[in-house]
């Protein structure tokens, strides 16, 4: 183990076949993770990104859920891009999983553009730099629009997409009608929807969002997407998403 | 009854005190109006303005839920205004709801800019007139965009809507992403919705928006509202909406 984590590290088993290196103090991946990748929908010749991909439990975990086997996770922060290779590595997932550092506002100059069938993302949710104590810790970059905001995200998952290349996106509801649009906009036109609501009679908490780069303006809203059936009791359809089903 | 209906007209029991003149060979109002009229919120003193108001349900519903008192129903197709006038005054409601015959689409000319605290609308919703076998038909006037679209009838609401008056809308989730386009171009920001969804594993069939003229971009997306609870039994939330729970 010691190969393999750096001081403060963990090595969390996912219950797929693979593990994750994370460092609690830093960012550890949350449920808009588990259900974006169950979300997406790869199939076995497509070349994936996923942007802000963080310590790349996305493409790992679309490696276990998927056909896909072309996955390139892009992410700014070094150290954060340092861990995902090392998980990659630990997987032996090299040949299939790779690992970039770079900015997603440049992704269209780093991979060149209409190079990817399928772009995912799972952006930082927040707006603004408001009531952060400290906007270079990796947690920040994560969660506030303090790198990147949802207009970078959406352009150059637009420029980096083949025609009739599909983007999935997990966010929250409150800025709907701006995912919405900035998707629009950028010609992602927005083709299934799901709300995750964390109970059956409470506001939903996130938003999955499939766009069509060209499609025509007609959106699936699909079943609610339900976390728990009581406090501490997964509904069946999470256990399956989590590989516990 | 024979003063009140015209032949192949009805009188329905609207289980509220009130009743509604309406001829099944024509239109009758569905489960739609009655959730919107559970949804809109309207105060004591502010003015509302039913756009497409057919035969009346909409300013009924909302003059037995609501403390309004003061109704404008707005409507194109003369039969339909004098069946709904009819009903107004089988109820005794002259004082509180008035029916002009209109199109929406000179609202702002009829009413005055800036005239109305509240506006709803149950507007068609169909695009075009795909397989429509005879678009003068008010079945056909009622369900699809023969004489207004819903472009019209979001410029229009904006128009007679005060400074922070409130716009309420029925519509299909189909056409969410233009929806919620359509309200934040004319300035309409869209702040509470609600999917309606016929069981809890179904997708949903129907959405209800709030907008705010002049509003900031933050929407609240609210619990799902479910209709059945198995085939033939209403959930509760229903059952009370409609006055029976």
């Amino acid at each position: 183990m010691r190969d393999v984590l750096l001081e403060g590290e963990r090595l969390d088993d996912l219950q797929n076949g693979y593990c994750l290196i994370q460092d609690p103090q830093k960012f550890c991946f949350g449920m808009d993770a588990v259900l974006l990748s169950g979300f997406a929908r790869v199939r076995p010749e497509e070349k994936v990104l996923d942007m802000c991909c963080g310590t790349g439990i996305i493409p790992i975990l679309l490696r276990a859920k998927t056909e896909g086997r072309d996955f390139t996770g892009l992410e700014i922060q070094e150290m954060c891009a340092d861990m995902a290779r090392r998980s990659v590595s630990y997987n032996h997932l090299e040949k299939e999983i790779r690992i970039v550092t770079g900015d997603v506002k440049e992704a269209s100059a780093i991979f060149g553009r209409a190079s990817f069938d399928v772009v995912t993302c799972n952006p930082p949710y927040m707006i603004g730099q408001h009531g952060l104590v400290n906007p270079h810790m990796p947690k920040a970059i994560a969660r506030h629009e303090v790198l990147c905001t949802l207009e970078d995200v959406v352009s150059q998952a637009a420029n980096v997409l083949k025609s009739k290349g599909r983007f999935y996106l997990v966010h929250r509801p409150f800025r709907l009608t701006e995912i919405l649009g900035t998707l629009h906009e950028h010609k992602l036109e927005p083709k299934r929807m799901r709300l995750v609501y964390p109970y059956v009679d409470r506001e939903p908490n996130m938003v999955l969002i499939e766009a069509l780069y060209g499609g025509r303006s007609r959106i699936t809203v699909e079943k609610p997407l339900i976390v728990y059936e009581k406090p501490g009791v997964y509904t069946r359809e999470i256990l399956e998403t989590y590989g516990m089903g």
